[in-house]
């Protein structure tokens, strides 16, 4: 699987710009999954069978698994959607940055352990530490540029030379980082000021947002700010409105509702 | 265990401000324990009884036991530190960085899963996303400043207002995140310019300090530059010029005249 490629398909196959993101909380599971063997899995995989048709994407969030033991499930899951819903890319949402010999294990880890498509990093460290990332050409690189939470302007918005930090990088990894097209940018929903300026500058490449939802992005305004020159460019990506839509023993349906529901408001402003 | 803390202590008792770096890489293991059951525990824990008395701190790398699907190797690893060599702080190496709910994932995953006494953090994504770990106050929250790698500068040395971003985080952090007294920066020891301004803007904080050994950097530079004013207040890291000192069976031995080696060279210019 090229992810580009692929993504590139799947937005037009489902007509859909949105990504489920896959953040089990065993605490909010319905009470026939609490607690049980193989809960996270169980749960991930009714969340995955019942939005695939809906989706361009599935956002497994590392943490989640970690903190829960769970690796095994993730490579499971992984697997499963690869298997049971081959075409939507899997991004590894693991915002990984490190060095030299380490990055080439992260890059090992993600991609031929967990078999992802796509994984999200951080970029602090500087294209070096990006660089095994890069080199897997069929693979996406997700780089974190502005994101969502409170406190994101602390660094990103830092003004370097005119502008912010966020954008400095966003015209880095556009002009320089990006040389073999398997770059993308992760921009906030909850601030579609800052995706309209990164939008300008990294022309058609594809971006990843999250934060509408529970985080209360618009997704108007995000439609309108983050859009390419061909109504596509986007992964717009939400997690709790879509898992825990449902709390009791119908949640897969609760799910597939939310996001048809929330594909559809995409779409009548795209 | 209180941070902060069991560090003053061990600098004293073992007279060192050593960290060993746990970095296992099986394809560099003696004959012995390459590709056998369990090598990467086995590998680790004859390191560890090694160079035990020589350390200050041990500092595992997640990546090198997660591409290797060795998470409970790594869980076994921390609790064999805790139990046989009481009193020496672990520093789980994972740089993670993520926001709100999901970096309270990642806290329960670093202290309560791994049983780590301390973390490695991307400061990226800005101070609510440190929050959670801050919240700890037992735990040690070591960010990253400035990174000993070539490409470290990307981001890290931007002009921002009169002053590198390195040097506003390092302020920030001193006189705004630190205000239970857990925070340390990470410095590496292949720009001993930038330690020292970092040493004058945040007066006693620890500074984690990789890249001596294998990565070239200067051990006499980097007290010059990095000690506190009471000749303490460094973790200087070394990891493959330990782990890897001897190729064949005489691995721990090499290990440990390694580890001596490097403490008897930091003590020499303290």
């Amino acid at each position: 699987m090229v992810f580009m490629q692929t993504l590139r398909e799947v937005w037009q196959r489902h007509d859909s710009l949105l990504c489920v993101g896959l953040d089990p909380d065993p605490a909010r599971f319905p009470d026939s999954l609490r607690g049980q063997p193989d809960g996270i899995f169980r749960f991930c995989t009714a969340i995955v069978n019942a939005t695939a048709g809906l989706v361009c994407a599935f956002k497994p969030q590392f943490a989640h698994f970690a903190a829960a033991r769970a690796e095994d499930s993730l490579e499971r899951l992984i697997a499963y959607i690869h298997e049971h819903h081959p075409g939507i890319p899997v991004i590894l949402d693991a915002k990984r940055g490190d060095i030299g010999s380490t990055a080439m294990f992260y890059a090992a880890e993600a991609f031929d352990r967990y078999g992802a498509d796509a994984v999200t990093l951080n970029p602090y460290l500087g294209r070096d530490s990006v660089q095994p990332f890069l080199d897997r050409r069929d693979k996406g690189v997700i780089l974190l540029c502005r994101t969502s939470n409170p406190g994101a302007g602390d660094l990103q918005d830092l003004d370097v030379g005119g502008q912010p930090l966020y954008q400095y990088l966003a015209q880095r990894v556009a002009q320089q980082w990006n040389e073999y097209g398997n770059c993308m940018l992760v921009v906030g929903a909850t601030y579609p000021e800052e995706l309209a300026r990164v939008r300008q500058q990294v022309g058609e490449m594809p971006l990843l947002v999250p934060g509408i939802g529970t985080q209360g992005g618009d997704i108007e305004a995000v439609l309108q700010a983050g859009l390419d020159a061909g109504r596509n460019g986007l992964i717009i990506s939400t997690s709790r409105a879509v898992l825990y839509a449902g709390s009791g023993e119908d949640f897969a349906e609760a799910a597939h509702l939310a996001a048809d529901r929330l594909r559809g408001e995409i779409n009548r402003y795209r």
